[in-house]
């Protein structure tokens, strides 16, 4: 009998945002991986970290998050190879998950080549783009709006078409894109309508209109939304700078 | 003192797929408020059923299911009033919300009723798009793509617009739509990377690819996941059928 692979959702941040299906089985397995930077701690790891037992064998799989590329696959390669041991033995892994972990989420490598060779369950989580908009205080989409997603390092041209077609838009990935993003949203006239949520659900999460942001750039973990029918956003917004 | 206003966001269906903080905070309040059809249960309470005490008052908010349209405000107006005296009496209120609070959710029209006038907090929840696509085993969006949330009431034209702009697109409130919107998807020649998933994360849960859909419409709770680029999903889609 191989063990049984599963993608954890751990939510965006606060360990109290983990479902309790995650919690079981988090609590459960006997060995847990997860995506840890070359330096640094992992920061699914943190989210997962109350929950954690000292019985439990950790497996972190070392992806360097300095270049904003897509990681080697070779990383991926042996990781995978190392949990199929354990699956092999038996053991069910969990992958510890930011967020969720079908939501542009690097669980998909794993995923992709171990999937078909071990029995998988995903688990969804609450994305940060959910937790952004309730930390706003404003609807992320409502009626027949379409939202669109968009990656903060795509090109100026593509954004602005796509921020013109849909009614809500959630920037993701902004990061170093920042100061860029922030101009073509001003060049737009949507300045007035755009929130940002900078590491959301935790301790040191910030929330402000765009317009307030002072800074020129942002961390990776940082989000705007922007929700252009939004009367109700702009006063909520306003207000919240005085 | 006043009573704080709950948002709660109680996930897809499952109730194991409520996060700990809702948990918590719907197994603490005094008063329990949730939509609920004109006849037939109302489906948040059946995900938070397990987690309600016969000590909590329920406070159902009945809106007429039978037209897809916007409900009348002034349903909202009476159960804004409603929650107001509890609020004023002390005793904290929590909305129970399908899926996530803020991600087309009913539960904005009494929000913005009464955050203004009362300690609000929202806690985000798993999104069915999410859930959906833990169902299908397929990411429902990775590294640079658009993913466009297309509602199923849109025009032809719009949604086809959407779509093709887009890299990867949920359509949700499919519903009594659904004929329509597999006949563009097949003209747009998209059928093949096209999931379906209806009560999604429930025990009568069905997933499948779109093309072996027998029946020309779906209930209200169902979702079509379009993945443009993913031949592994493909490959994945066409391995379900056999």
């Amino acid at each position: 009998m191989t063990g049984t692979l599963y993608g954890l959702g751990l939510g965006p941040g606060d360990p109290e945002l983990i479902t309790l299906k995650a919690h079981r089985i988090l609590s459960g397995v006997p060995v847990i991986a997860y995506p840890a930077p070359d330096t640094g701690p992992s920061f699914a790891r943190q989210i997962a970290a109350p929950y954690i037992g000292a019985h439990q064998l950790e497996v972190p799989v070392i992806v360097p998050m300095r270049v904003e590329r897509f990681p080697a696959q070779e990383v991926y390669d042996g990781a995978a190879e190392t949990l199929a041991r354990h699956l092999d033995a038996g053991s069910d892994v969990a992958v510890l998950c930011e967020g969720d972990p079908f939501f542009y989420g690097s669980f998909m490598y794993l995923f992709e080549r171990l999937s078909g060779r071990y029995e998988t369950e995903i688990v969804p989580g609450v994305s940060s783009m959910m937790a952004a908009a309730a930390a706003l205080g404003r609807p992320l989409a409502a009626r027949n709006d379409v939202l669109s997603i968009v990656p903060g390092p795509l090109d100026d041209d593509i954004m602005r078409a796509r921020i013109e077609a849909a009614g809500a838009v959630a920037i993701i990935k902004v990061g170093r894109h920042f100061a860029r993003i922030r101009a073509l949203i001003k060049a737009m006239g949507l300045t007035s309508c755009a929130g940002y949520v900078e590491r959301v659900s935790l301790a040191e999460q910030r929330v402000l209109p765009l317009a307030d942001v002072v800074e020129d750039s942002a961390p990776y973990f940082s989000i705007i939304l922007i929700y252009k029918g939004g009367e109700g956003w702009k006063a909520r917004t306003a207000a919240a700078t005085e």
